[in-house]
């Protein structure tokens, strides 16, 4: 599981915490990035990380929960996918696709969380090692999630296409601001955007 | 129309060209810059540029054939819009879709087009000024495009979100590199994402 604060403990009062383990913390973050950054998503275990920054990996498990959860703390995602996952793939499967457009609108009209994602584009489409590494974590955690629940190897496609046009949706929405998308109501978009989606995880189309 | 030397004078030999043509082409372009920057795409108006320059609107219009084409130089737009469109447009109306998903590709796959093309997108997600202005030049051309061909006022958001998903598209296959889309043969994207965008043309979703 993700932590609620996925930030560096620096970054946020941390009352009744004690000052070693905000290090500990920052530290296996710390060798997180640094890992990532030097082997991409695929190729970084815990077991790495915990070992650069001198812990048990344990201790990296207990923290983060997962290699996911560890990269979503080290590149600052401001929210938790696992539990966004399962309220939108656990409900109706002919709405999904709806679900998944209102989250991504939900989320980006969050100012806590636009800033840090915003950021996290920006950064994708600047630099080729970010890029490389975000690819890697999309395919592998995003992607994966629509071919494990389809059980269909088939429809990785699908599902970079899905990831690729709700990027675009955002992007588009809150960067670049597109009327009448920008100021359209949320449930607008969704009744507009939500059945494409959901062609492209039914394979209907 | 847009001339297919869409580039500033200096970037390339202009052998045969009379240097005062290059020059007074520089300079309407170097006034165009300034007038968009300032005023927004809207507000902008092919008198006050060629005003700016000191050159009669008739001079910009030989040039650069409307306020589109201006923009597309001043940008560094890299293909001929109107063109594109008229082939997308003008072929069987059941295949729009197919045709716009299979344009972008062939465009972002051209290096001398994906270059200038990565980087309005960077400069759109960086710069408050270029997205303001990249937003309305969608709406009013790109959007306005779709609005005009469906003769339906309410399809400007479903003109927008093609937009957005076109755009999230490219950013995702030829910027971020999401696989499998990355390395997906052209035509399997054109057979997935075709339908999806035709979805939005036709209102039928």
């Amino acid at each position: 599981m993700v932590e609620s604060e996925g930030r560096e403990g620096e970054d946020r009062a941390h009352t009744g915490r004690r000052p070693g383990r905000t290090r500990t913390r920052a530290q296996i973050l710390e060798s997180a990035r640094q890992r990532f950054a030097d082997l991409g998503y695929e190729q970084t275990t815990i077991r790495a990380v915990a070992e650069q920054a001198g812990v048990d990996p344990a201790l990296v498990m207990h923290y983060f929960g997962s290699k996911e959860g560890l990269f979503q703390a080290a590149i600052d995602w401001p929210f938790d996918m696992d539990a966004a996952a399962a309220k939108i793939f656990e409900g109706d499967p002919d709405t999904v696709g709806e679900r998944l457009v209102r989250q991504v609108c939900r989320v980006w009209e969050d100012e806590a969380m636009r800033h840090p994602l915003a950021a996290i584009v920006r950064n994708s489409l600047e630099r080729e090692d970010v890029a490389r590494l975000m690819s890697e974590f999309v395919a592998k955690e995003m992607v994966g999630r629509v071919v494990r629940r389809t059980g269909d190897p088939d429809s990785a496609l699908r599902g970079a296409l899905i990831h690729s046009a709700l990027m675009g949706l955002a992007v588009s929405r809150y960067m670049v601001k597109i009327e009448p998308l920008a100021s359209a109501p949320i449930e607008d978009v969704v009744r507009e955007a939500g059945p494409v989606i959901q062609h492209y995880l039914s394979g209907a189309v």
